[in-house]
């Protein structure tokens, strides 16, 4: 029923690359399916003016597509001379997705940011941020461990994220762009690995969805977190 | 248990002001105890570039806070330049919300702009603004019928909103300042008058939160908005 | 002969009321007929840049008008990224007119702002800020005294505003907006309770104006302030 | 009694210089005294969206100051990104002005821009920049006429323009900047060839002024604007 | 004698990958050793305005870097509001580049845009994007033929480009970024495939250049300019 | 076979005007025929942030156009809110070529400020904005070292910028705007009083350029660049 032929809760492939780039301290290509971000976490000294003093760190998060990461090309938001409100929207869920997942306070006052950049689009952008993302985090810290800038790891868990959705009156796990053009509702879960909900935004697109039919989509989704928790997890144990 | 005294399932007073300022087609201050929120809609002739031609309308939504409807003053958006993060995400909630309810190809091609001004902060105040501009939006489709720019009523159901939250681990209904500014998890929930959800939007602050949790909060907004329900109709019923 | 059947020298009912917003340290809702303008006072520890060291405060405005105050819907300037010439040039002459009535030295390193929003414009909206703020500065400097940021009253004396003009040859006083387009000449007085000058601005749209007018628009100016005094003095008597 | 030596009535030595630059139908530099501004009226076919097939035409003006026409060099404002609220106020000021001399129906759907910009400083830069683009603007219609583009001269009558103070207790005439920074009082005078008035703009810096400083400050204005109302005939005149 | 062990007239070893996005008509990774750039080229139909109804096309490209390419994090210029000098410099370059090797008016009303986004820097990442926008130019044109946008192959010649400079007093080829940081002399060279300079862009860093400095740049330039063009050739024959 | 006249290897006459206005602690007024450039130079007290504490200082500078110093009126920077890409190019070119003329650390933590504004352009402002720069920056060390802010001299030597091209197939020097419009290679040389090369910007339009002219460009270049220090030195010989 799936265009792609994939059953409804059925995940597309996932690849996660570590070490993508050189230069960031921690830095994975994720890819969902056709989807792929870059997720680099770069640790830089001090934290933002409101946390000045206060003996902890900062996490934040931006995003951005790719100009032509799209169908059809789309401006280049540093040209227009603003993030539009769909990114600002995207980054601001992403960090404090990230947030959720490490106590500040073993941070020292350091700030972690992590850039997920989208260098093709094929549906679920943001939820392949945060899960990449996560592993970003995981390495920057790491090396901020090893490099002796932190004494102990203040990450509480890994951060999962997924889409889950109606399509055709059909709740699916994990919408790529096809399905996410005419799915009736869309909805993004966020959770830590103990299985507790960090983020649900759930959005209907023409048509409300029932109570039932949410019952179903968290289901779905809770699913394929697991699964993303396994991948995370062989990823960053080699 | 809650500051205010309220139970855990009590709606503050909501108080809904028609015609509170005289230019628009549909004027509305929404009161959600010492929320105040003023809801402004406006018909324009024409739509949008990327609608021209389809035959159909448009109904869009902007939010801004007055500076001072804050505890310590705000920049102003408008001196900074940009409109924040926050703000681009919250009007954009109540555009798809607002856009929900309405058959947009009876609209002709004509736009709906749906102001949401805040008057004085006190927790809540996009759920306030949805459940107000509702109101005002139904105002100014009755003045254009009225008018004779369209000859059927597009608005298909009025649409509610409200906060729940875990407020020391508690689920509690409508949260005002304090209880936000301290709550675990903090979602808002938009719904029709037959109890199909239009958004979910939950986040967890510090402590993730759990699917019975989650339960109770649908639970406790579901009945919360029935009640908004029934105080918009009895307002637009006069 | 006026369009609302006043007397050339008659203004609009004036309203008055104090603690409209329970944020600011002041907050006042003012009236001229239908045009409503909020003026919020909000006091903030510390001086701009340029003042740093020199043991002096500050006090400054800000102007906006709600999108639909007006007749037809104005771009929001918080989303077109700026705030236009009009707008600044307003905040300018409030600010300036504010600090003409204040000893700055007295004040300490403290700052207040004043924001004058514009909730509903029917003309005179400038002159209603100016006066509406002369009061909420006053309950803000108060608040000051009350609460022991300063120990001696700053405030030298109100300030009152109205704007006049010539409309069909004649002088008269506190123009609407139906006079206000189609007047021959506009201008705006600001005075201090002495009867001394504080601002002068008059502007002819299509006819100059003559000596002999500007003299009668003065005389009628300084009656109309003399009144707007009066009301404020009740007001603040309370 | 003033630094410069001059007496209370006297205006600096005024030199007027047409076609300064060769690009611009009407090119002048104006010099008061130290100040010297370049007004430069451009003729450009078509006039702004609000105007579009109302058959009539467009007078408007910029204001600029180099950053380094001033003892300070200030931030250029093209690379701050915004004017400021004071070149906002001068160049809508310096516009309004040349709107009322000039019969905007006689000029077709055609707008003339006159750019004034400082190239140094020293007091009056708005007043000088009205009447040297009063001779600009003049050029610039003579262009239009010797070219075909219009049929008769739309320009009713030039504009002169001159700052009126109370400095150490006395009003004076034409204030140079060490004047100006000291002066309690500060006003300037637009004005047509028949003695109307255009604008009056005046500021209390400290002191407010009385209603016979004001007298005495318009009867200086008045004597000041005639003589410049000579200069520029003679100046158009070769 | 420099750092990677290279020859002076050595190139670092190039990677072109031909379609490693999508969506694009043109994609190719191009790699200098460690400098990574993406280059997307999109058809678009139409062109800027001031080309409306000339009948021709236009080609013109955009530059930016991902906030972690370099060493240190950067700001990313969508979230700072502008895109900095060097970028607007650097995508100008690019623009003009390869505007050189198309005959617009075979292109019809199109546009093509080339983004090149850095994906890790490494020195010359100005130099790489030209590289490889030129065989991303060449398959977004292909694309346009096999679709029958365009009859004819607009495009005239390849384009190839290198940087050259004087590090630690010798000339040498292809700078990476140790030897950028500390070269005397910078330059890049763009040609084509006769031997024909397109542009020269040398700049003198602390000690300036001679002319016999000069001579022996360019001789490295075009030897190394002539290898990528070998490469380019192999990349666009598979 | 130039429009003007002029021989192949003829400069336009040069015109050099020291304190030009009477602010700037050096301000020059240059002119290469009808392109007239003012360039002020200010001498400030600090350093940008990135050069705080290291004991050195700063050249930097600002490139303008006025609105109507071209044929046809341009946008103004200031209300178009940026600075344009061909602006910023500009401006980064005159502060390299200023900087390489000058040993910072003899500067101490002190910034120059050099403002170029072209009053009216006929072609070259950038070659005549940096020669007519070296000037003002050469009289501002002269006012530094008068008023003992510094104790020795750091400018090391002169720098001179002119443009060659190609024309009609011929190799010609000092090109004027009807020269460059229609000109098949533009370059611009900037170099020092030794005969070493700073800047090399050779750019192909429409036809490349072969190794042959670069090389009659470059001598071209040399001989007026030779003529301007010539009578740079005459200028501040006075």
């Amino acid at each position: 029923m799936r265009p792609s032929g994939r059953t409804s809760n059925q995940l597309r492939p996932i690849t996660i690359t570590r070490q993508f780039t050189k230069h960031a301290e921690g830095s994975v290509l994720i890819e969902f399916g056709e989807t792929k971000v870059l997720c680099n976490a770069s640790v830089v000294e001090g934290v933002p003016r409101f946390l000045k003093g206060k003996g902890q760190g900062w996490v934040t998060a931006e995003y951005g597509m790719l100009p032509r990461s799209t169908h059809s090309r789309m401006d280049r938001e540093a040209s227009r001379g603003k993030q539009g409100g769909r990114t600002l929207e995207i980054q601001r869920l992403i960090g404090r997705s990230l947030r959720a997942a490490v106590d500040l306070g073993q941070l020292g006052e350091n700030t972690i940011y992590v850039d997920c950049d989208v260098i093709q689009a094929d549906g679920g952008t943001r939820t392949a941020s945060i899960s990449g993302a996560s592993i970003a985090l995981h390495d920057a810290l790491f090396h901020m461990r090893k490099t002796g800038m932190i004494k102990t790891n203040p990450l509480r868990h890994m951060v999962g994220s997924v889409s889950v959705g109606i399509y055709k009156g059909t709740p699916i796990l994990d919408l790529d762009y096809i399905e996410d053009s005419s799915a009736e509702t869309d909805m993004n879960l966020v959770m830590d690995e103990n299985g507790g909900f960090i983020e649900i935004q759930g959005t209907a697109e023409g048509e409300t969805f029932t109570g039932d039919e949410l019952m179903q989509m968290l289901e779905l989704g809770k699913q394929g977190i697991r699964e993303i928790f396994d991948l995370q997890r062989k990823a960053v144990a080699v």
